[in-house]
């Protein structure tokens, strides 16, 4: 049974739209983005959000930005090309993704000149790069909903039909090009039938769960439950829940996992339950290169996202202080097993990280040599 | 040093006053009761809540109501007397404490026809009657604050100056006459120059923490920080706090306890962490006759504090399942020990209540006795 997965971020006839996330859960409104302004102000206001959204958004705008643009020669569409990159990456400067998919396709628009076949005339070498980069944007997009459906299969496997399944924050269809990290195997199974009963964290301060997971799980016709963060540990007592997914922000190499805040009190409390918690995570998240949770650093957030609730009226004494910190590291001891577009891992992470490693970049091999 | 602790309810030339608590944290109001329709209204729309707060309101409502209305006969006082109780029981029919201070002031006003001199002239009759009755009003009132006092000693005795306490909800001044439960042992503390650092959980859904505790230690001037209740653990882990201090609405027999809901996570997650878990429990709240927490039934309320954060804007579809648990019961493995009124209970709680229990029972007898 295919079911409606909505598609935060897509081409229709030339043109790019995104659902307009500000207005969500209240209003669902896909906007039309015309030009590279658009693409900017909408990542900037968090209009698309979620790591590899923004990536594939911002992919899209690059393409946008050219489509129509008139160049007397190929190197003026890759000066601009080069411009409108920089423009967007100052949009959110600390997004990777958004970097990574915007350095992608400077780097391709460098190849594809180095490729070129000098004695083409100029107007068709720009309508031939213009179309090489709408494949290369295309194709982030289609990667990313690749790895999301790799993902979705391998945790998926860990799953029975008719599962208590609780998940925090929101890493589903919005965060993605489509199906979300750990979300995706609810969207795969629910095609499968397995009717999970799904329970949703609202996820304070900023309400994804509430705003984003619930909306997106509802509308596509999964059951789902919201709860406060505080009930968590009740419904596992209650035996509703049978595992916890969550999604990952970035892997140290021991396995310890950071997420948004809240998910390692979720974590610990599944140890607490016998219950399972997979962290899904893309390989591009599992950073090598840092040693353990303790190494990674925590955003701390304007504690006013605390104290004006839903960004409204006040609900405690502006005199009082606020600590807001944006993420937790779960211990790597909590966390049964990381599903990655790439297989599953299990303890000890040190080693199994390394392994799926070698897999990619065995791959990106093999692909370099075709 | 003295500080300045909040009376939520007092009388002031023979007047009745409440802060209200509706318009908190935003106005800090105080509003004479001046009859008992009055009171009946601020008990119904939660101007003045907490269990023993509102058994001190309704009794002075009793006062309030009698002190200057005319009446012919003894017969008729007491006549009104009833009444009036009946009246204010109605206005929060759940509320244990509301029966049991109107239970003893008309069971008081019973005893004071029995053991008035008949010979009186009915003039002097009354004035007499309203006279006993004021003072065993005033009585539960100084009862109350006696007893808030007696945990919070208790409590401080197990606490060290400078350490970083973690509550969850209201259990404070604003739940009681004066002092509060739980934080009763903040405020003496603070008068001791104990100079704790505070952390308190907002306590969704309906943000008691945020809205109640926060404002007031952050008006007694103590050091106070505004948590989300997912970031409990965070704290934890970070080593700033060295004990957890929470409220009880019933402990079971086996020492079983039921608080707002959240209050069992805080403490699982207090025992991973190796801090103290302390629950604040007047004995009238040991619930003999309940075995253990599974004998509990917890109250469900509308899913609509859930996806109506702040009684405002809609924060999730409406048409999301909401699960909205208002308690939940902390298994006894994971307390630390029970502050009573009447002294600390360790483990095993069985025998432990057991003993508390007749010393208080002796007390009574002897009281009696005298």
């Amino acid at each position: 049974m295919k079911i409606n997965v909505i598609e935060p971020v897509y081409m229709e006839n030339d043109k790019l739209f995104i659902i307009d996330q500000t207005l969500l859960p209240n209003e669902e409104k896909y906007i039309e983005l015309c030009n590279r302004e658009e693409v900017w102000r909408a990542i900037k206001i968090l209009a698309v959000r979620g790591a590899p959204a923004i990536g594939v958004a911002a992919a899209y705008g690059m393409y946008i930005d050219i489509k129509d643009l008139e160049f007397n020669s190929s190197d003026e569409i890759h000066a601009r090309i080069t411009d409108t990159g920089d423009y967007l990456k100052s949009s959110r400067p600390t997004a990777v993704n958004l970097f990574w998919a915007i350095n992608r396709i400077t780097k391709k628009s460098a190849a594809l000149e180095e490729g070129l076949c000098v004695d083409l005339p100029e107007k068709e070498k720009i309508a031939y790069i213009k179309e090489e980069i709408f494949k290369e944007v295309d194709l982030i997009r289609k990667e990313d909903i690749e790895s999301s459906i790799n993902m979705g299969e391998y945790g998926l496997s860990l799953l029975k039909p008719n599962m208590g399944i609780l998940t925090h924050c929101n890493a589903g269809t919005l965060a993605t090009a489509k199906y979300g990290t750990c979300l995706a195997s609810i969207y795969l199974g629910q095609e499968k039938g397995y009717n999970f009963k799904v329970y949703a964290d609202e996820t304070r301060p900023l309400l994804q769960g509430a705003r984003l997971t619930a909306f997106e799980l509802d509308k596509a016709g999964i059951d789902v439950t919201l709860i406060c963060d505080n009930m968590a540990g009740t419904v596992m007592k209650k035996g509703l829940i049978d595992a916890v997914i969550v999604g990952c922000d970035r892997a140290a190499a021991n396995g310890d996992g950071a997420n948004k805040i809240g998910t390692m009190q979720v974590a610990i409390m599944a140890k607490e339950f016998g219950i399972p918690f997979y962290m899904y995570a893309p390989i591009s998240t599992i950073d090598l290169e840092t040693p353990t949770g303790a190494d990674i650093v925590i955003e701390e957030r304007d504690g006013e996202e605390i104290g004006e609730l839903w960004y409204e009226k006040p609900m405690t004494p502006t005199t009082v202080k606020k600590f807001n910190p944006a993420f937790d590291v779960t211990d790597s001891k909590y966390i049964t097993a990381y599903i990655t577009d790439k297989g599953i891992v299990y303890p000890p992470y040190d080693e199994g990280f390394k392994k799926i490693m070698e897999i990619e970049q065995n791959e990106e091999k093999n692909k370099d040599v075709i």
